[in-house]
This record gives structure tokens, C-alpha cells and sequence, in this order.
């Protein structure tokens, strides 16, 4: 049995363009919109939006920063049959940089912050929302966050006017209890509001967590084609959507995406399960040194560094 | 905290064999023979034990047969510091070849079935158990079982003598909801005895289902380096490990056995993730399609697979 209040968001270019610095060419990211809209998902996270005093343009793609005039080029003059998301990091998109919604093609802006970022990010998702768009905020890397601070964050999420909160395992640390007992705490603390769920797949955990988040009341869901993402990636949307039984969801058109565009960039770019991954979300660390060990010219020397961060963990 | 009766199986070279025909050199088993020992693995399922008639062996490798001299060529003249245990299935050994125990270095033989050879299965157990061996039952391919052959089976199991029954989702079809009632369902029908678990990764669940069969009660879990198996492949051990809170386990000796042999092998032979498998697990098929495709020349036209496969189901 369906639940009809559950949203899904696609992630695929924007957490995806984090292994690639968003240098995807327009026919990957219209095919992969196409899927969506077939499939029927709710949303789709096509970028960041940045400013583009922030990052140079030479060394990052279009979908750093989402302006209008590219979001256009994908998708076309047709009715828009998905609604478009972008990401806002603190600190790196000004407030005069954010069009009016009537001037632009998204719909929604999620502002990722960490807790001591939540005042700020409140305040960015307000500006947005008196732009006119949806807004949610995505408190990141929860499994560092003390007891005290995190109480306090949901109490400042709770005054606010930001009606969707999203439960992120950014380190890919958690595991299913943990997201029982986190679900719980954010729906309790923030009774009006809706949870979203974000998860990494470092455990192999990113659709298990995201099927304990749906039992435990969360109700917008992330996920990627092919769990494509961050280090080890996030949780498969063929998978959720094979799981959810939402009759207006479609599987086959994601399968035509991934065959079409997610397999071959996947021969050039790698993503998913491997030991480096899996060290860093059992000790959870930041995956940065895991990446790094990933694109080095030593990837498959995973036991000197399980030692490095071992020693690193033990020595904090 | 640690539940001390938990044991853990490692199921490397037995699973893993079905990708390559138990074609291991040695050097391999004995690697991951060390290391078990090391990480203070319970049991290692070395292979199957099959009659020398039942496979030519210029065909298979030793693994297949769990002869003595080639167990003994392993494990050496030192001290066993870890359980051997072999899988037997129905009607490939016959019972005068099994030795008795004090002539074997096997300590646990695992009777696999179909729900319709459980009493096949319980004699042949029973005659292990007179040997002198450790027995176990592996109930197969449970996810196509119907609800009264099952309750039949499970009364037939609880009336023998076989002490650990295994909860076996051989297709990677099940979600952890599925394992909480089945898990419950074992436990309630076979109060007397121990429940184990074996997963498939089709859907990333794999790891998750073991972490659900724990916390319902399961006591005995397979695992394997890598998560090697055949097609998706299994639980990977290093991540088991490195859940459960027991000090007696050690991941480092995995880390390195994964260097030294399984990143190696996986050049040579894929298992793990990818749509053709999702797509087996989803229908809850046997993956015997998805590997055709897998191993064939054409393993990327995923779309032209789900619709073969959506069509074959749908015309049951």
C-alpha cells in the first residue's frame, strides 16, 4: 500500500556532480530529466545554486550554479512535467543572486548546513520561500552532533517557518537503529513540519536507512540512478522506486537512463561500495581522505589506509 | 554489546566458488583461511561435499568436493583455530562418503534444500549428526515458498534432531520487513532451536537483512570478503564484523585479505550490484538469467533484460 504524501528527489546531477565537478554535457543531464518526468518522480536536484563570484567557471559545470538560462537549455519549451530543485550551501550563494521564482525555473531550494550553520540557514531558507519557492534545510552530518546541540537545532528548525527538515547520514555512519531513533526524535521535536531523509551508501546501507526513515514517517526521499554520488554513492532510485508501490511510478525508464547514460560514465568515473568507503563510514569520518585514496594512484592499498585512519581516529 | 552466542560462517570460498567452479589456486583458501582465524571468525565454509561421481572433476575445482587430503593441504600441520564447514546438497553425496568425523577435518556440515526435499534433507543431516559432525539446515529459495508448505516444513524441522535452521533468501527478494516476520516465524515454530541467516545482495539488502535477522533473534550469520558470491553476491563480512560490538573479532586481517586476493580476483570475475540482479531480486526470480547476461557479451542492454524478465513474469 502506497503512502500518498511520500516525495522523491532525484540527486543524481547534484550529488553525482560531486565526483565530477558537475562537468556533465547537456544530453546526459536531458536524458536523465526525461527519465525522471517518465518515471515520475516528484523532484529533480539538477545542481547547486551558487554565485558565480564563488567558483570559477573554467573549472566547474554548468550545474554549479544552475542559472536560468542553463536550466532552459535542458529543459526546452515542453510543459515541465518534474519539479526542479537546486542546493544552496551557506556562505556560497548571495541573496541578490537568487532570482525571484516568477523569473526562474526551480521550484524548490534545499539550504545544506551544518548545526552551527542552522540560524543562518533558516534565515536563507526564509529569504527563499519570500521569493517564493519551496524550501527545505538539510542538516548535515548528524552523526557528529552532540545530544545538546542537536536538541537545540530542531528546537530553532521548530520556530521556523521551513516546513520540510531533512535527516542526512553525510558520513554514510548510520545504521537502521540509529535512523529509528533519529526519525523518531526529529518528528517528535518538529511536529508540524515534514522529514526528508538523505543517506550515503558507505555500509551498503543508503536504501536499507531510507526504507527504516519511510517505516519510521519520513517522507521525502533522496536518492540517485544507479546510487551514483559522493564516494560511495547514495541509495539507488531504481531501488526505491522498485520498493515503493506507488502505481504512478515508472521503473523502466530509469533502467533505459542508466544503460544509456549512467553505465558508460561510470567506465570513467567510479562510485559506490569499496573498502576505503566503508573505513570511513564505520569510523564516521568525512569521506575526503577515502576519496582521495579512491582517485589516487594506490586505490586497491586499502590496508595501510585503514591503518592511517584507525590511527587518526584513535589519536583525535 | 555483544550477544556472545552469535557465530559467524564465513561463506568466501563455498559461495564464492559458484562464480568460478571452485577454481581457487591455493594460496587463495589459504589466505582466506588465515585471515578468518586471525579476525576470530567462527566458521569457515570451505566448500561443498560432493561425491567424486557427481561432478568430473577436470570440470571443478577442489572446493567442490571438500576432499581430506585437499582440506589437509590448506589448514597444515598448526592447530585449526577456526570451525570448517562444508555444504552438502541433496543427491550430490552419497552417505558412504561422507567420513566419519574423527577421520575429517570438517567440524560442521550444512544441508541446503528445496522446501519440498526438507525430509531428504533432515535424514541426510541426521546421518552427518550420527558421524559425529555439527548439522545444519539451509532452507532455500524461501521468498517462493507458499505459507502452508512452509508452516509443513518448519513442523517437520522443529520434530528433528537438526539443532540450527537457516532462514535462506537465496534470490536477494526480501526486505528487512520480510525478515522480521520470517525471523519471528522460525523462532515461534523451532522454540528449541538456533536460526541462522543467509542473504543475497540484489537489492543492497544483504547486510541490512542480517542486521534486521539480529535484532529478531538470529544467531548464526553468513557472511563472505567482499560481499563474493554468486551473481549480487552476499552479507560482506568485513562490514558484519565491524557491526558487531563482540571484542573477539578483528577487522584489520579481512582489510588485508581483501588486498592480497579478493581485489585481485575481482579484476577477473565480477559479482555485486547491477540492474540485471536488481532486476532478478525485485520479481524475485532465480538469478540464473541475470548471470546469463552478466557473463555474456552483451551485459550492459539492461533495458532489452527487465523486459524479458517483466514479460516472463507477467506471463506466469
Amino acid at each position: 500500500m502506497f503512502r500518498p504524501e511520500i516525495k522523491v528527489i532525484d540527486c543524481t546531477v547534484r550529488d553525482g556532480g560531486l565526483m565530477n565537478k558537475w562537468q556533465f554535457p547537456d544530453d546526459f543531464v536531458r536524458d536523465v530529466y526525461k527519465s525522471l518526468c517518465q518515471a515520475g518522480v516528484d523532484y529533480m536536484e539538477i545542481g547547486y545554486l551558487s554565485s558565480e563570484s564563488a567558483f570559477p567557471r573554467e573549472q566547474f559545470g554548468s550545474w554549479r550554479f544552475c542559472a536560468e538560462e542553463d536550466l532552459r537549455r535542458i529543459i526546452g519549451d515542453g510543459e515541465k512535467r518534474i519539479k526542479l530543485s537546486a542546493m544552496a550551501d551557506i556562505g556560497r550563494i548571495e541573496y541578490d543572486d537568487i532570482p525571484p521564482r516568477s523569473e526562474s525555473s526551480l521550484d524548490m531550494i534545499r539550504v545544506a548546513c551544518y548545526v552551527h550553520q542552522v540560524d543562518t540557514a533558516i534565515a536563507l531558507a526564509h529569504h527563499c520561500m519570500d521569493k517564493g519557492y519551496e524550501a527545505t534545510i538539510n542538516l548535515m552530518a548528524v552523526s557528529t552532533v552532540g545530544l545538546r546541540d542537536l536538541n537545540e537545532a530542531l528546537e530553532d528548525l521548530s520556530r521556523s517557518r521551513v516546513p520540510i527538515i531533512y535527516l542526512v547520514d553525510s558520513f554514510g555512519a548510520f545504521y537502521s537503529e540509529d535512523i529509528d531513533t533519529l526519525a523518531a526524535k526529529y518528528i517528535e521535536r518538529l511536529p508540524d513540519k515534514t522529514i526528508g531523509i538523505h543517506c550515503h551508501n558507505n555500509q551498503q546501507l543508503a536504501f536499507a536507512n531510507t526504507i527504516a526513515g519511510i517505516i519510521n514517517g519520513v517522507n521525502f526521499l533522496d536518492a540517485t540512478l544507479y546510487g551514483i554520488g559522493r564516494g560511495a554513492g547514495n541509495c539507488p532510485l531504481e531501488l526505491l522506486l522498485s520498493f515503493l508501490k506507488n502505481p504512478k511510478f515508472r521503473v523502466r525508464p530509469l533502467v533505459e537512463c542508466i544503460e544509456k547514460q549512467i553505465l558508460p560514465l561510470r567506465e570513467k568515473i567510479f562510485w559506490g561500495y569499496s573498502v576505503p568507503y566503508m573505513v570511513s563510514g564505520v569510523l564516521n569520518q568525512h569521506p575526503r581522505a577515502s576519496m582521495a585514496v579512491m582517485e589516487s594512484d594506490k586505490p586497491n592499498q586499502i590496508t595501510e589506509f585503514y591503518d592511517q585512519m584507525v590511527n587518526l581516529v584513535e589519536n583525535i
